[in-house]
């Protein structure tokens, strides 16, 4: 993608990005990046691209992330197994210990790298910073795995403030100074709704939400909250879609504008979603449109 | 110009824009509109749609305007005569009477008309809010013609420090209070050098500087304050041209980052000039890069 | 009136007025200045230099002008006649066109070159910039004359904070960007409500509310709200002072301090009502004193 | 002083003042009060009445006080004789104990209630708070009195920030916590200095600078630094003078505006001086006018 | 008390404190400084040394002070006798101007010298400065004793917000401006009262609550307020620590967070009683803990 | 250490801490941690001890640390061998990714986790945010060992600001976003100098200076620029202490106050040197005191 646009179209584009611009300026957007999406390095400089344009043109970004394939990996290069209970990974001290590493000394500071590549623009952030994610042990079987308990939003409020990007690791903390490894899409909803932001995406490696799940032109553009449980209800959603809508629905409920699951194996997804019409993933909104 | 987009070229385009927006956040631009670019009621919905867009992308536009031709014209309707002497109309009470009106309650009004129809960004001001333009006499034969002799740049930047765009009619005022016509070329000029402004941007009804005057082929697209006392030495540019040159290397050597002359009969030609680089006019810059 | 006073004269006059600085420090009073009292150039000083004088001394006034006889002046200069219904102007584009240039190209710039013959105390604004003032038509028969709909009062308020006097003509925006002709009257009071002004004064070519019409010696000094009640239920109030005197009890009730009407003929009226106990207009108060 | 005043004269003085008011806004005008002007209750009130109107005008006024006779009288009721050196008191630690007392306790807080009189306006201070007034001792003979090395100006701009009127009892504290009176004329000399004063006035129980001592009719009303040395030189100015006329020449050398030499025992002396063409006392500047 | 302490220990000690110091940081203080615990000259530095190293590591203390002994011993100088109702002073003119010089002058003076010894970290305070306590006569046969109405906190948050600890001497005024003595523990309450202190020490010259009067080994270190109801019930409390403890008790009621009654003459004993578990005073809670 | 100390012992401590306290109020204390230094758990907690009770009586600490210890034990268990030049590890692409996953994901959030359990006091950052430490390569054979170029202050600033404790792994970038790791000893010299810190204390597992190398009891403990200078001279700094002490003495003529090299194998180090006159390391300063 770097073929030359005549001038003309240039200006062209830019006018019609302006409704868009003007419509989100301040707003503040949560982005969970998942590890799925981060394989590549050329999807990794596109996101990075994105997401700076978004705060250049007047959004606030707030980009959290996990690293579940990373982890893995080290893991195995470690030569350690892990088990997993309900698709969490049962997360013992040492477990815990590369997790952190990964996340917050490899998949955090590649992120924050890529953003600064444009200018010093991204700080690098875990939930430990000035307790900022704190959680309590989410299953005795599953170990240093946590459930966030509380958010403190001063430390994202001050970034914003500073016209900087928070680019945060999911580890959070308890009272005692033990860390945890906490879900990054939990952490998402939860840092989405305490900032009460305008916008929360996540960035995933499926296109969006099905009408027919084998069928991913079955794309379902926009849903509101009530049809998303006529939906549940019908069996329409189904399998792990179930929790994920659900979670979708309540983030809605608790004020945040608008939730899009968004597929970050297509490039510049993030533009196309919020900068176009193009319609490239689901948006989930308190009533249908 | 409203034709449809391919998304995937949109986002093309944003993101080859986006070295520009880094280069620019924060500059301060002075665009000097002339009367004459103002004549179609298209032109002046661009010229709003461009300001507004550069403002939004994190630049800080000040728009000074003249209005010579809608002065003419309301004169006229008034079957009002008026002389000229050296280019410059000699301006009687009743003249200047008529030019504060059509400069602040029409010209200036419809520019922050135009650019408020995408939102609460412009502010309309004169020279003699709060004194911010002070002029004496320019020539006793002229009558209430002025020369500005002191830019009061507080209002200016309280109006940027609210992220508004200051719009200026250039009506200027003496201590006494009495009120002056000012040549809107030369209180761009002042205004841009008080600011130490990044850019100050000529919007007129010609293509820029011209090798060959009769030639619009001849284009020069960049030019140095040093190649500018050549070409004047050696009588290439000549005739209306050499103080038009010669004031864009003083303000140059005064602080001003860079000059730009361009067409403003050309739609859009601000983002061209700023945003792409299709070089629509001529820019005078310190040094030949 | 420009005699020589005694010095001891001066400081006991300066001494009786501290008792009413000491009450007034920091209340903002909103002065609507009919067109009628502008008709004398000397008129129009002495109010400059009230509005100034109040200033100085530690209030804060907020001036809101029409400029009927003016756009009636030009309107004829210019040949074309006005139709009006229920003593509103029928406004059509030309109408609407000189009516602004008249009320922020001359009515305003005047007035606010005689505030800054003291000092760079005014700034000069209309209800267009930053979309101050929103206004949707008032009748469809009347063509362009806007009812105000909500007030912005940010700018306003910024402009306080400046330590500036904003004089304000009233010209209201709608959405779409189309301008009307407000009546000021209305618009002052709008002002006032959303300012929760201290005080606000009319200034107009009539001495106050008179027991009876037609006997200028009758002036109501003092009226309350309820009492204006009684006397418009009595018939003692009637014809054009019924909406007159119900706007003044309305302002009050959606909080303004205290209104008052005075006659803009009366040399530095503003002075003698607000610094003396001359009583030269009619004070209306929530309660009777 | 309290016949009544017609309105119309009222507004005829409150406009003449406004040059004044324009000409002071803002302005820092060190006030020295004598302990010899203070001796009667409707002096006091008088004063209190003038510094409260010229801090509502928008001066900022900074009182500076002794006490000698109030001292004086205190020590004569414990029955306690004092010595003096060249004109100033010797002072024991029992004589010192007084001093305080009466300065901090009796005067400063009858001038702080005076002031408060008309609203909460005045701050009572001495040198020792936050260490604002720093001196050595003066001359090992004089025992406690010192001579002030050192003014922290911070506790009175932010008493001024605060919009509140500094009342500075003169005594001051050494690096080892000991306290010393020092010489009023001296500490408003050096306070004035330190904050780079507009105005410094003395009001003591003489009529300001006369041109032949003996003749009360004599006073000059303005004179310039130069010419104070001339008449040093030819005698004219002779005896206690010299000191005090060098003292206000160096203040002005030093970057204080003017200093005014005025009779605390006229009523109003302070505005009759500062706001009208009055000219009760002298004032010294920089250059003769 | 200047003994060498091993380094060691030292250490010890401040880690030991750390809790403490996080536990306090930013808390109001309001310590009441009765006249008899200030009899002592090393006492008086003792108290200084505790205030300050409190203001070092983060609290925020107001020191209040009434001074009866220095006022009884300065009448006796004077040759005046007092009466006394109810213990309180009837306080006649000449008593009041005792009072005040004592209190402002030497009592308040010498607090904010003995602090400012550290560094410039004290400003003297009185309830005159800007009317921070307001005031009526108590009972008119006690003359001009107050009861405070009233407290302005601005002035004291002001200090505070300095970085600067306030010294308030216990006068109060009227809206005439009349001045009153009142008592300095109802000062203190109130004003802890008004600022919603952390916590109120009273400072005075016995060991505290005792549950047998005559027992000074029955001390009671710590009681709720709705013990201190049954105790006041049942006559354990009896006499003067009638009012004294309901005074604690409803100060408590209106949101001060404990009081302290400490024993100011054993030497440090604000940091015994703040920063050691020695507990060597009565503390009044909410409720038992 | 956890024995209990006498309350009394307690108030002598804190008051003879009372004057280190006052000197060092607001003063910046850059704290390079070696990784030497971290390997005890008991070390780290009383290493966060010591620094969040400087935090809190009102220094102000900046934590640098490297990580060599911890990086080398990770590439082992990786089964990954390191070359060395010079003493510097030869850092390939992978030997980088691991280092900064140990610096970053381990270290730091150590430290910060440590400290923050006393409650949200630290934030930890690299020089990777917002391209805080800038490096170009510091000898190609060396791969990603980067020397550092500039340091960007205003992150540091913003986070003092904040009242929080940075704590810096010392990982940079250079302008491409190509990260380095730097030595942590230079990165803490130049964060110290760009800072001009009042302290820079480097925490090692050597003693300080000796005057002979082998005998731990020839410590310096004070020494100054020139004595330093002597000393390489005459041969008595040799080897290793060479380069070490010459860049504490370059850092002191680069504005750093004083430069501090302790042992920190001693339990509260910090503490005892900065807060006691126990002299427990060696102190670099400007002149010999």
């Amino acid at each position: 993608m770097s073929t030359s646009v005549a001038p003309g179209v240039t200006v062209e584009v830019l006018l019609q990005a302006l409704p868009y611009i003007e419509r989100f300026r301040g707003a503040v957007v949560v982005v969970k990046l998942g590890g799925n999406a981060m394989v590549s390095e050329e999807l990794a400089a596109d996101f990075a691209a994105d997401i700076v344009l978004l705060h250049r043109i007047g959004l606030r970004p707030v980009v959290v992330h996990g690293g579940g394939p990373q982890i893995e990996e080290w893991l195995e290069r470690l030569g350690k197994d892990s088990t997993f209970i309900d698709g969490r990974r049962v997360t013992d001290a040492e477990t815990l210990e590369v997790a952190q590493m990964v996340l917050m000394g490899k998949v955090n500071a590649e992120l924050v790298t890529a953003l600064n590549a444009f200018g010093p623009v991204a700080l690098g952030l875990a939930g430990t910073d000035a307790h900022m994610l704190v959680a309590e042990p989410h299953d005795p079987e599953l170990g240093y795995v946590g459930s966030i308990t509380a958010v403190n939003p001063e430390l994202i409020d001050r970034t914003l403030a500073m016209d900087l990007i928070p680019v945060i690791a999911t580890i959070a903390v308890d009272a005692s100074g033990q860390t945890y490894n906490v879900n990054a899409d939990d952490a998402a909803t939860e840092i989405a709704t305490c900032l009460q932001a305008d916008k929360l995406v996540f960035l995933s490696d499926v296109p969006g939400l099905l009408a027919r799940v084998e069928d991913p032109e079955s794309l379902i553009r926009e849903i509101s909250v009530s049809c998303i449980e006529d939906l549940i209800g019908d069996g329409t959603i189904s399998g792990g879609m179930v929790p994920k809508m659900a979670g979708c629905a309540q983030a809605i409920g608790r004020g945040v504008g608008s939730v899009h699951l968004v597929d970050g194996r297509i490039p510049h997804v993030l533009l196309l979603e919020l900068l176009t019409d193009a319609g490239v993933g689901t948006m989930v909104t308190a009533e249908s449109s």
